[in-house]
């Protein structure tokens, strides 16, 4: 579809998040890859443990990719990077700390031996066939983001990665101003960008502001302080370090993941940790409780992580007690919610005393809001802007601001997933959709789980199932006494009556007629105990007969 | 375990929220109850309809039962109401509306013509044994809403209801601020008052505020206005109806209850609708979209309701069309922000405009905050607090901000559902839970699904089942080939090969040696199995040998 003189973007991936996951640059038969990101399932996609963008597309022209860029280390654009790898080795560029993030996750995967990686730096340059890329530092909730400048035979495409100005960012790297500038001189052909807080009014405030919080609750705890936050936001694991040191207590890390990622970015020196600050988590019990902050993954509610143990007296070495002072310091990713507040009610019953949004300002997005945008869009000055990063609502919000600052309609480029974006010098149009959209991971399963298997899956969920097993037939009759078996639908050991009913049902229908086949008689039968099931109890297993 | 001369309160209930399903005073073996609602259940409840407070505490005192007090007609207060009156027929005592809507729940129920039911209206005053209640009207989201002053031999009982302060409520009915101030002149022992919104700082906006922004909306669509709301939320459609007459559209209605409530609501006199207002909805291919309303349920992306169903082509008179304008004009039930964000996608995928908070004000909040507790803490002046209709985090909330007023902490009494309060003329204790919780109802069963059921369910939703079927043992040796059936583990069609490879793994296990007894060999081989399948896939499929 991509004629010689033509640029392709391509947003592909996780779920409704336009090319969040990632997107795909493509000219002259050439072919960029920005970002490999993983999302997690949603409420209803039953069983699933983590979902990937479809690389389908990519699968025919592996030869034609050259490179795969990430702009920063979180798990949305950097999670699906093992799967992406194992399908198509292109070279990997990114800044130092996303590389470690990165590298843990390729280690996991038996993959960082295979992997080409090279570390770039906000303000390189690097030229890849047609494109020649520049990366520039934008602020965001962990260091080292970048977004992409990439020019193009057909103009000049720019990248915001994930993004919000802040005037007081945590790790000292304050937005160019001027570098955005000079790139809105050099007449962008196409802003893609971060839509994710488009909804909302104002600016988003600093990163710095945390710390204000932080310090409010450090200065007022009398026993433990329990820090909950994502493994990946190393700008807040340094200020509650910043904070611990300030109120003389020293610091344990609870959730492996979070060891890994302030280990390695301690090496790499994007944490400064003074010595004798960090306390291993096994001796805390030497220090009296207002000399401890414990760090602890967890914040979603997840039941598997440190948070939910120590809630519920799970964790090997903290139980939550009355004195912690516990903060949550992050969003609630959509669909959590029930666990979040669950997991808050939990540790307010063991007597802690809990902070989080909006009791106080222990959280700030990292993505930027109303105002923001409008000032990224008066110095940039694009031709097009494609809203990507969030989902359809996000993107047309902030489809409608630009309209509000004077862009024409027919300017601002909609699209979802899959949908191929064509430039060229005349102009730009929306392409055909690619098949495919995103792919379940459930266990060593990579897109064996699908539509079918996911209504089987709903449909046990909800009402359970019940299996009959009818001896074989002989002449037509049953040769003995249907077993009954069933999971989900009653509680078995509690309802002998109801099993007992089913079984005479069976024996009764079983007698009505012979049958010609096995299959005959369990589709007859599976009809029969529908309706039969449905009348004594309004609810609808699945039913399965097998004739033995 | 109430004596003479103690006067108990019970919050009793569904999920986390204490007191807003049920709340229970007793004294010297008499007892009226306040409000009977349900939940809806939670994510993780698979298969779950309804729940509803576990009444076994009432079970054994059936006759000292002597009211049941409705505070107002929302779900979670009157839902549970049924299923309570056909344990405890008690009479009812409400005021007209609410009545009007627990009555279209009571004949859904076929229990219309066994109920007692009183009608009362603010101001009203009531003895029952022991207790002289006083009704006194309070504003929420929905007219006709009631807390209650009951004075006891113990001391004065403050029930706030759900309330905010609304200085300019769309039913005309402004606070009693004097009524409040002169209870508060009367010595309140206890208040026990709405903390759902207690975590929120200001004041909640008026209900009026909607129906500006219903007008901003109205004035720029070109097409028709499609509004999402409640069923119960009798204010809101009021607002939709005055906003319809003002910018000559015609009112149609999609939603089975939200048609019954408001031919009941206007029968009633609580909704004002001027003669050729309202359209049937198969009318409205008459007129041109843009002199046409529809309201509509669904906003929480339900998708059996009518709003997801326009969105998704299947209802059967509307389907969303650019255009369209449609307005969400209601808060998003905690647990359900996947549906909705994915309707209101769905929405903006087939074309339509979509306002919705916080693109547009066009939802408030029916509770009170910070600042209206601080308020109504004033006015009454309680000896006791008790925060009640919130989890647990929102009773926190209250409670922090009554001792920021000045409460001493022991006159705040934080407890969970369940807990018994005790009073008496020397003060408060917190007496012992009673045993119970809440109680599922799925389809015609009330009660029966508990937590083994539901971690079948669990395991079912998240890796399926394999039946093995055995051919009857001879000599400790099955007498034919195994048969395999699967369901939700992985799509069975598409991996034959795998059921393949279990069915000899199955029969290779069975020739290796012979079994005493069917249990026996279904227990080692669901052992077998479960590690080989682990080992094969990362699942955990339900394994389940049946010797026929």
């Amino acid at each position: 579809m991509s004629t010689d003189d033509t640029l392709t973007i391509l947003p592909l991936g996780g779920l409704g998040e336009v090319g969040k996951n990632m997107l795909i640059l493509e000219y002259d038969r050439q072919i960029v890859v920005i970002d490999a990101g993983l999302m997690f399932p949603e409420n209803d996609m039953l069983g699933v443990d983590l979902v990937i963008p479809d690389f389908g597309y990519l699968l025919d022209k592996k030869d034609q990719v050259k490179a795969i860029l990430l702009t920063h280390g979180h798990e949305d654009h950097i999670g699906a990077l093992p799967y992406l790898i194992r399908e198509i080795n292109a070279p990997i560029y990114s800044t130092l700390l996303t590389r470690g993030l990165a590298e843990i996750k390729l280690k996991q995967h038996h993959l960082l031996d295979q992997v080409d990686f090279h570390t770039v730096q906000a303000g390189d340059r690097l030229t890849i066939g047609p494109f020649a890329i520049e990366f520039f530092a934008v602020n965001h909730s962990i260091p080292d983001c970048v977004g992409l400048a990439i020019d193009t035979p057909v103009g000049l495409v720019v990248h915001s990665g994930d993004f919000k100005f802040d005037y007081t960012p945590v790790d000292g790297q304050p937005t160019d101003f001027a570098g955005l500038a000079l790139l809105g001189e050099r007449n962008v052909l196409v802003l893609l960008s971060d839509s994710t807080n488009a909804e909302h009014p104002g600016f988003t405030p600093s990163e710095r502001q945390i710390e204000m919080a932080f310090d409010n609750v450090f200065r007022r705890a009398e026993g433990r302080v329990i820090v909950g936050t994502f493994a990946s936001l190393i700008s807040r694991i340094q200020q509650v370090i910043h904070c611990a040191m300030r109120y003389n207590r020293k610091v344990a890390i609870a959730g492996r993941t979070m060891v890994d990622n302030v280990s390695m970015a301690q090496k790499l020196g994007y944490i400064d940790v003074p010595p004798h600050t960090m306390l291993p988590l096994n001796e805390i019990g030497r220090l009296p409780p207002n000399e401890i902050v414990i760090l602890a993954t967890g914040t979603q509610g997840e039941p598997a992580a440190a948070l939910a143990k120590m809630a519920t007296q799970r964790h090997r070495q903290i139980n939550i007690q009355p004195g912690d002072t516990v903060i949550i310091s992050s969003h609630t990713i959509p669909g959590n919610e029930e666990l979040v507040h669950r997991n808050i009610n939990r540790l307010f019953q063991r007597g802690a005393e809990v902070v989080y949004h909006p009791i106080a300002p222990v959280h700030v997005s990292g993505h930027a809001s109303q105002e923001e945008h409008k000032l990224l869009l008066n110095l940039i000055r694009p031709r097009f802007l494609v809203p990507i990063h969030g989902e359809l609502r996000h993107l047309k919000a902030l489809a409608r601001l630009a309209v509000e600052l004077g862009f024409a309609p027919e300017r601002v480029l909609v699209v979802e997933n899959g949908y191929r974006l064509h430039f060229t010098q005349d102009g730009a149009r929306v392409g055909e959709r690619v098949p495919g959209g995103y792919v379940f991971v459930d266990g060593s399963g990579v897109g064996d789980v699908g539509p079918m298997l996911m209504r089987e899956r709903e449909s046990l969920a909800r009402d359970g199932f019940v299996v009959v097993v009818v001896p074989p037939l002989i002449d037509g009759r049953p040769s003995g006494r249907p077993q009954i078996v069933s999971r989900g639908f009653v509680y078995q050991p509690n309802a002998q009556g109801l099993f007992e009913q089913i079984t005479e049902q069976v024996l009764q229908f079983l007698a009505q007629t012979p049958f010609d086949s096995p299959t005959q008689l369990e589709n007859a039968l599976r009809r029969y105990l529908e309706t039969y099931l449905y009348q004594e109890t309004k609810r609808h297993p699945m039913i399965i007969p097998v004739v033995g």
